[in-house]
């Protein structure tokens, strides 16, 4: 596997795209500043069609674009992915759907294809009705100016953004059956991240509740559609459904895979039974975890006014879901995260948040450790449920850096799992608090 | 039912008590400065011995004075309660049981009781073992100065604080069988406040999840302790477990009731077939019910960083632990939260956290309103899952206020509850961030 830089969403062969700005949140234009010119919608675009695949927001309270796409998923070809900043269509009714479904028709009539074969994505405020009429003018806008190049690629990344700092984008080439196979993708995140997300947008009994982030990743490989349907379940059950920021589940969650096969490698399906073929589909499953999970992070470091970045692993829980259950506990805790904000080695918030958890722990059991770098040694706070000899001094200056890495063993059992999460600052609280004067400035 | 003004939980007949300061922090003493010098520990004393009930924190990391408690309840009679603050002897091991057995053992010989006469309470950081020869002082001290006057309830309620910023104290007399019955109380609260308190400290299979607050009950009713026991665990289920701070359950919530029967009024008992008994049962319960509450809320109102206090009503759940279930996830969400501190009626991160929680819910049923107090009129954010026509400003000005009154109706079932939740603010952050190069700043 080998990066492709600069990262691009168009690095597979027979990609295009283009991000305009089609002012979305209807600020007005023309008023001489830049401010607010955003680019607010993209389009992306194979000139191959493609299978697709997704993953959706288990929230029950789905937004229309969501509802769109699990009807199109049904279709066996895809072509091209419509997304908005600046306006969820999430909570708008009857009319939202419409809109939604207007989205890929005109996104099909400007480039001649089906509605069906259309995906849509929707990001921004809740319960506003979109501004069709601006839409629809921007869809044509980026219809006509599609381009592989990295300035296409970086319009689209950049459309699709709304209070994240900066784009985002990530891609590798990985070699298989002797071709190039390319994955490229890009993502935003920022707040009401904590996504939870299943190919149905149904949530399994099983699941812990857990944003509006989206994700889109283009690849050229040669693969079916139930194959890259599970490729993508499973590097999501790894990345972006192992974050959080504010422990706030979105409306809007949407994962969207294109597979156009402009690479000619030998069709990827997990039904075959060759061995180099089953080496080639962990080689391609391995690529796009990676591409999932850098992403992933980087919406974690771009959070709302996120100042540090926390890995936190588990170990020893009864089971992955206790894992699960334990780590989404210590990651959303206000007290845990404010610590971290701090520099404070607090294992007692930790082991309080463990402890009102819904996983078994038994704190005579717990292990609590820092390390300073993912794979350097453990020093220990907590051994057994008892506080170690280490000094703070010591303990505070593992945590002092933007990186933090926490180590947490039950020592009940088997299940393991990791999350990535960020501190909860004053910054968080005064951007999402926003300034009802200036309805503009209002979150999602 | 009528108010004793001033407030003391040395209201009832027979109770004597006082708080002082034996430098349970060690941050030294004859510095010249009075600051640190807040009385941080307490005795209340009953004259005669008392029927006593509990409800403790469920969570899983117990502190070592909730598991005294359990063992001294499981006592006839019991007549004194020592806490502290600053220490919450909590992850402190087999040396944290021993202290909090050395606690009662050397206030009952203080006072000439039995230790298991003692129950006891800490509340402050986790992890650090008690400075038990301060703590000895403290009681010696707390012990010789025992008093029924105001100044010493007020010593009491100010010792039991930490980030509270003032003492907090209800008191009530009931008419009981033509005998005065008085209820007096004293709380603690500001940050780790999400309490789910059972008698046992076990947590029911049905029971949510949900800091450290510790309240006290005086009463000098003639009561035998399984009603007592009764009356707390339902005054605590609709007014202590029913607030919310920061969503984080502390490691040792704990309520406790001591009633000594100086009232002399006819003997309360659930047991009880007559219809008089029965009613003044009923009016025990409502009064005691009344200063649960209204000291629960207080402690919503000074919680840490708090500038808006929240009532949310939620009505048409399937089911009451749905509906129970709704209001936490409503109620915990850090954008909910921080829209409040805007004075932003944001419908949409509303009904986010509604379809992100474990309720069933159908957005397209879901009513949200608001109104200018309890009982005014609601007015209509969305109804039946759509927007009403209320304006933006309308309903800016009905969440202007310090007060919000928030209606939910799922429009599901039967299921109902309320919740009394506070704002997320920046003065909370910068709290709980602390200063690691001032340890003595840091927060439980």
């Amino acid at each position: 596997m080998t990066l492709i830089d600069p990262p691009s969403i168009l690095a597979p062969k027979g990609f295009t795209g283009q991000g305009v700005f089609c002012d979305v949140k209807q600020l007005g234009t023309g008023k001489g500043s830049n401010k607010g010119k955003k680019r607010d919608l993209a389009i992306i675009y194979s000139e191959r069609p493609c299978v697709a695949a997704g993953m959706f927001t288990t929230n029950q309270v789905c937004a229309a674009p969501v509802k769109v796409c699990l009807q199109h998923l049904e279709h066996d070809s895809a072509q091209a992915i419509v997304v908005n900043s600046g306006n969820a269509n999430a909570c708008t009714g009857e009319r939202g759907l419409k809109d939604a479904q207007a989205m890929c028709e005109q996104t099909a009539k400007a480039l001649g294809l089906l509605r069906s074969q259309i995906l849509v994505a929707s990001t921004g405020r809740i319960g506003l009705p979109l501004p069709m009429g601006k839409i629809k003018s921007g869809i044509i806008d980026a219809a006509g100016q599609l381009t592989a190049l990295q300035s296409g690629a970086d319009h689209v990344a950049e459309a699709i953004m709304t209070s994240d700092t900066h784009p985002k984008q990530f891609a590798v080439a990985v070699e298989l059956g002797g071709k190039t196979v390319r994955i490229g993708a890009a993502a935003k995140g920022a707040g009401m991240i904590h996504p939870g997300m299943s190919p149905s947008g149904q949530r399994p009994l099983s699941m812990p509740l857990h944003a509006t982030m989206l994700g889109f990743v283009t690849t050229d490989a040669c693969i079916d559609k139930l194959t890259l349907q599970q490729c993508l379940t499973q590097s999501v059950a790894s990345s972006f459904n192992r974050i959080t920021v504010d422990g706030d589940m979105s409306t809007n969650d949407t994962v969207l895979a294109l597979a156009n096969g402009s690479a000619g490698n030998p069709l990827l399906s997990i039904s075959s039974k060759s061995s180099s073929m089953r080496q080639d589909l962990r080689h391609f499953q391995e690529a796009l975890d990676h591409v999932c999970l850098e992403l992933a992070k980087m919406l974690v470091r771009d959070g709302e006014g996120v100042s540090r970045f926390a890995t936190v692993f588990l170990e020893g829980a009864r089971n992955d879901l206790d894992a699960d259950l334990a780590l989404r506990s210590v990651c959303n805790s206000a007290l845990v995260k404010t610590s971290w904000l701090g520099g404070d080695p607090n294992w007692g918030r930790i082991l309080d948040a463990l402890g009102y958890s819904h996983a078994t722990i038994d704190p005579m059991r717990v292990d609590i450790a820092y390390s300073a770098s993912k794979s350097s040694r453990k020093v220990h706070s907590l051994r057994a449920g008892k506080p170690s000899k280490v000094t703070f001094k010591t303990l505070c200056e593992l945590v002092a850096g933007p990186e933090i890495f926490l180590h947490i063993n039950l020592n009940l059992g088997k299940g393991r799992g990791v999350m990535y999460a960020s501190d909860l600052t004053e910054d968080y609280v005064t951007f999402n608090k926003g300034d009802v004067s200036d309805p503009a400035s209002l979150g999602g």
